[in-house]
């Protein structure tokens, strides 16, 4: 089964946004076996759109398209894919009824143009969105085409594609890419790659892939297969060869990310925390309370900014600020210790640094950063040099942080 | 003047990495008057290149491609660009030098293949490469086809394009595009295209195109002129007429963040705040500090996730916990005159809310958030029914609270 993917939107054409759903379906698509020979984007644009579908369909049996489903004039991808098939579009009274639903549950008004968004071919499959207005649809052409249209922002196609397409998909295609992610942080990608050289190359089935995000490290092993019972039992030897070498930096598997498997921890050993924070400024603090749940073991949080808000929370010795500073390996211990105090917990974490652009000299240059653990009476520091602009020193002491506890809690 | 894009590389296809270069391709594009129409990705593939090629020819007088300009096999962009065209390559000793120093400079040793690099047609102009191996070049056809070739990785694309492509480009286009970007918060896209409509459609010079992002619209005004003063001239008159009328929603131009409006604000009006947090445990805090030099009036936060927390650091009663949940306008209000009294800051803000999955009931379903503002000694609070799924209730809230300051901010 061979795919093509259209993203509409002249904001893409402009450069106004970058393309990542192009990358998202990319990815979906070959991990469902099935083979993409072409991205495009074109403007939202009548002709233009119907010659890239009918160019699209020379090449291959499926289009998807991303964007254009909007309320306004200017949104056409659906009444375009209707016109290349033939089709006509009728109101959808579920459809409608659905749309009317989303602007109630937000208290916005509904407005008179939000009801082209129900118009749909009679006859095809119509997919729910349930975070935002536009239902997207899969439309099938007389000589088997299949276009499906999907919503452009990405928190809407994102949930539409697994709950809607995949089922879909999978229905229609035979062999299967099935792939595991193991996300490692605390070691770069090219020591990673060393690490597992021969592993990387050997290229056969499976495969290893690594990718280095913003701030962690991920590797891909994906194995073809008739299922995937078939294709985990290929990946398993493999993947028990990279925890063996690089069991320390993997702190989690698939979507995992770090504050959730730190969140599953605490509730795991019933150990409470609680968090004071300088420099990371609340962001420690949001990423655990993204986590379900985490209210039972996530005591509370203090952003401590200043200083006279460091002495009065968290009760540290104003002369630890004037003799060492505000960012130091004592008040970042005073800060840490002083949160577990005050919240009555198990552990206290705490950050303290200079995130820039301003503030830094020549001792204490940006990007220097302490970070204070407090785990059950035992207290230590960790100094850090983070390079970057203040968002990325910021979110990596956040991160480190999150790690450091990760580690004390696998050694209780 | 009309080019395309032509991203060249399978890892594109299999969702592996972002197209990054198309976008900034297409900004700098439209930024010298050149119109783009399609973008389009294509594998390490000969005959599906080719065809690409003769496809956008159809359509276009320019063609841009990004990457494939390598040393290995898989390397094939130039070598078809040249078929296309009817050029031979051969080796160009000064791209030879380039090549050989590039090694000699990174320490690096040059294998045989690199020297694959250096083959250029005679006739045209080749693009230095200081950021890696690959030269680029400017290849002109019989008939006035021009393609560009670059290379993939952004470190080498961008200084390449900006110092060897746009110089010739500005020789053969004669006018510029122009945008100002304005953003806005707290309407939707469709109302706001409403309110506007005739502006919409006017589709004169200037246009003007609206977006939504995922928490905020933005609205990108865009003039065609000879030089960017005319531009903004041409502009201005619309400009006025959408503040005008969208006025109360417009919260900044170009890349304005809330978080730094408000920041800002703050330290003009030199008003201290302080930030009591359930739901959003943190964030509104960490948007805040995003901004530097906001501790001049950002005093402190907290994360009172838990009710102790509420009780114990801002003096919510127990019986407003107790009478109305913590999830309720009494506790919101508490919780923003509690913070204001703790801190001694003239403006504290709060939110409650339940940010879901689970926790939710008929009577104060998920999505319910509070927030609370006192004001100089005044406090008031709003309920919210927010969508979607956690991230996305705790994002909202979020920007709700600080778009609530900005507007209170703005009475003052």
């Amino acid at each position: 089964m061979k795919a093509e993917i259209i993203a509409v939107g002249t904001e893409l054409l402009l450069g106004d946004i970058l393309n990542t759903n192009a990358q998202f379906l990319s990815k979906e698509l070959a991990a469902l076996g099935v083979e993409v020979y072409h991205q495009t984007v074109i403007g939202d644009n009548e002709d233009r759109l119907l010659d890239a579908f009918k160019e699209a369909f020379k090449r291959c049996d499926m289009v998807i398209t991303s964007g254009g489903l909007g309320p306004t004039q200017d949104d056409i991808t659906k009444e375009i894919a209707a016109k290349f098939l033939g089709k006509e579009l009728t109101l959808n009274e579920e459809a409608l009824k659905d749309i009317e639903n989303y602007f109630n549950i937000t208290g916005r008004k509904m407005s008179e143009s939000n009801k082209k968004q129900a118009y749909f071919p009679k006859e095809d499959i119509i997919l729910k969105n349930n975070n935002g207005t536009a239902p997207g649809a899969i439309m099938k052409g007389k000589n088997g085409e299949i276009i499906i249209v999907l919503p452009g922002p990405p928190r809407e196609i994102i949930p539409m594609f697994k709950e809607g397409v995949v089922p879909f998909l999978k229905t229609i295609t035979d062999s299967t890419l099935y792939s595991k992610v193991i996300r490692l942080f605390g070691i770069g990608e090219s020591s990673m790659a060393e690490e597992i050289k021969d592993i990387l190359e050997s290229r056969n089935n499976p495969t290893v892939a690594p990718y280095a995000k913003e701030m962690d490290v991920t590797l891909r092993i994906t194995a073809k297969a008739k299922d995937e019972e078939e294709a985990r039992d290929i990946i398993k030897p493999v993947e028990n060869k990279i925890k063996e070498r690089l069991g320390e930096y993997i702190y989690g598997e698939g979507e995992d990310t770090l504050e959730e498997v730190v969140a599953r921890k605490l509730l795991q050993k019933r150990l409470t925390i609680a968090v004071a924070e300088s420099c990371t400024g609340g962001m420690i603090a949001s990423k655990l309370v993204n986590y379900p749940g985490v209210s039972e073991v996530f005591m509370e949080g203090v952003v401590t900014y200043s200083n006279k808000s460091k002495v009065e929370n968290l009760g540290v010795k104003v002369e630890t600020l004037e003799k060492y500073g505000a960012v130091s390996e004592e008040t970042a211990r005073e800060m840490a210790e002083g949160i577990v105090k005050k919240a009555g917990v198990d552990i206290g974490i705490s950050s303290t640094g200079i995130a820039g652009p301003d503030g830094g000299t020549e001792e204490k240059p940006v990007g220097l950063v302490y970070i204070g653990i407090c785990i059950r009476g035992k207290s230590m520091v960790k100094k850090l040099n983070i390079p970057g602009n203040r968002e990325r020193v910021r979110a990596r002491t956040t991160m480190e942080a999150l790690n450091w506890v990760r580690l004390e809690l696998n050694k209780l």
